[in-house]
């Protein structure tokens, strides 16, 4: 199995409201928990209990449909509000982020590193030192995951900031944006991603759902084509309106009725006769 | 800080239904996301997307009603459906556990460890030899996190599996449950806690919620007096009663409200006048 490292802050956690999307089932994206891989559900990324729709699930959906029978693993490490400072090599996050990454890396082959990150450093002429840091933490992962050549992708900042709610603060976010850019185009196997059209939740800040899964798609772009993705991509409206007409394998499906149980929306025997039924179905 | 472990399956992480049971909100609780501490909300041991109401909550509430001022942080690490072989001493589970106890404790002081497993073990005989595989397992979290005295709970089996639903495969739990009471009243400063008068989900195999909450409070009897916990407590029907009675800090009132905003509950402004309000109130 390969797997996939996300890293950096909210919105690479995701907030996306989970309500506003239709929910990607698929037997082929597993998620760390525990050291240990179970199949995805959303939220992947659970650093916090409001967490949501982040890139990641939309970026596996895309992978497993260029890798037919193949699996793929996301390792969920990014961190709510943390600033780049807080990502220093000797920091709780990333020394954690590594030892996560390295039990995965027992059952997988870590192949990508997904980065989003500079909101909590959009302010304060905090720019000014945001190159070094992050071009220092680059190079730290590549070192520590033994993974010189790994590709790093990294998001560009929404274009909304700096106008409402929580985001009114983040007044610098163009010029952190101009730093995620350059680090990407200079840096070896490094990508950037654009947040042309995304927009947000009504705290101005959080990528809404609906932009994460389109981000997702972006992320996959120039992860898979090893290219930076510098405009919207022409597929992304179609690939969102096909998305829920996948038709589901008999093991999604009993995974979507063992959800339901677990939660208390069916009895034991309507659960059981639905999977009698999705057993007996060709 | 204070801080304790969560190890064992699903009824350690806990899928009681959320809804059935009032929140406890209380800024002196904290658990361990990326290895560092946030607010706690629950579900506190997200190992699967259906994770619900374990017993950490009503076991911190009840810890810091007896601490005032002080705090306590959830280190969560059970896994749904692990038997006792996946906790070998050399698994991925319990190398994972200590990994993020380690963590934990780079920023706290380890002073407990609760256990509830076996639900997965209580079929083919597989109770002959438990007790030593359990052995096995609390001498190695003693010595590996350096933490020779520890208090090790033993939370027992639900009274009711081995009759419907998932609980029905689980028809040797009373041998299971025999061999975790001896482990626990042979071993130094291990206490046993009854699973007496415990109900379950229509599942048969998982405690309810207002369960787990009863659950947490025998726990923490045991953990807090240092003896084993055979009967129903007198207090736990008043305590459940009492719990949302509890008057809310001003840094939880805001925490409620910053979770119904994020997830788009509130609108901006709603938002902005209830943080008012709470902060400008005595």
């Amino acid at each position: 199995m390969k797997s996939i490292l996300l890293i950096g802050q909210s919105n690479m956690a995701g907030r996306g409201f989970i309500e506003d999307v239709s929910p990607i089932y698929n037997e082929h994206i597993n998620m760390l928990r525990n050291g240990r891989w179970q199949m995805m559900a959303e939220p992947i990324n659970f650093d916090r209990h409001v967490s949501g729709i982040g890139p990641a699930a939309s970026f596996a959906q895309a992978w497993t449909a260029d890798h037919p029978g193949e699996s793929i693993g996301i390792i969920p490490c990014a961190e709510g509000g943390s600033s780049i400072d807080e990502w220093a090599i000797d920091g709780l996050l990333t020394r954690h982020a590594i030892s996560e990454a390295k039990f995965a890396m027992e059952t997988s082959e870590l192949v990508g590193i997904l980065w989003h990150q500079g909101e909590s450093d959009s302010y304060g002429e905090r720019y000014k030192t945001y190159e070094d840091k992050l071009l220092s933490l680059l190079k730290h992962l590549r070192e520590e995951l033994n993974a010189p050549d790994i590709p790093i992708i990294i998001g560009e900042l929404g274009h909304y900031l700096g106008e409402v709610g929580f985001g009114k603060s983040a007044v610098e976010y163009k010029q952190i944006n101009e730093i995620l850019s350059k680090v990407a185009q200079t840096e070896e196997n490094c990508y950037f991603v654009t947040a042309k059209g995304l927009t947000a939740n009504p705290d101005g800040i959080h990528i809404n759902a609906m932009s994460q899964r389109k981000f997702g798609l972006r992320y996959y772009e120039a992860f898979s084509k090893q290219k930076h993705v510098l405009d919207i991509l022409d597929m992304e409206d179609e690939w969102i309106e096909k998305a829920p007409k996948r038709e589901l394998t008999k093991k999604e499906r009993i995974f979507v009725q063992s959800t339901m149980f677990a939660l208390g929306q069916l009895s034991f025997e309507e659960f059981s006769i639905n999977i009698s039924n999705i057993n007996e179905s060709k």
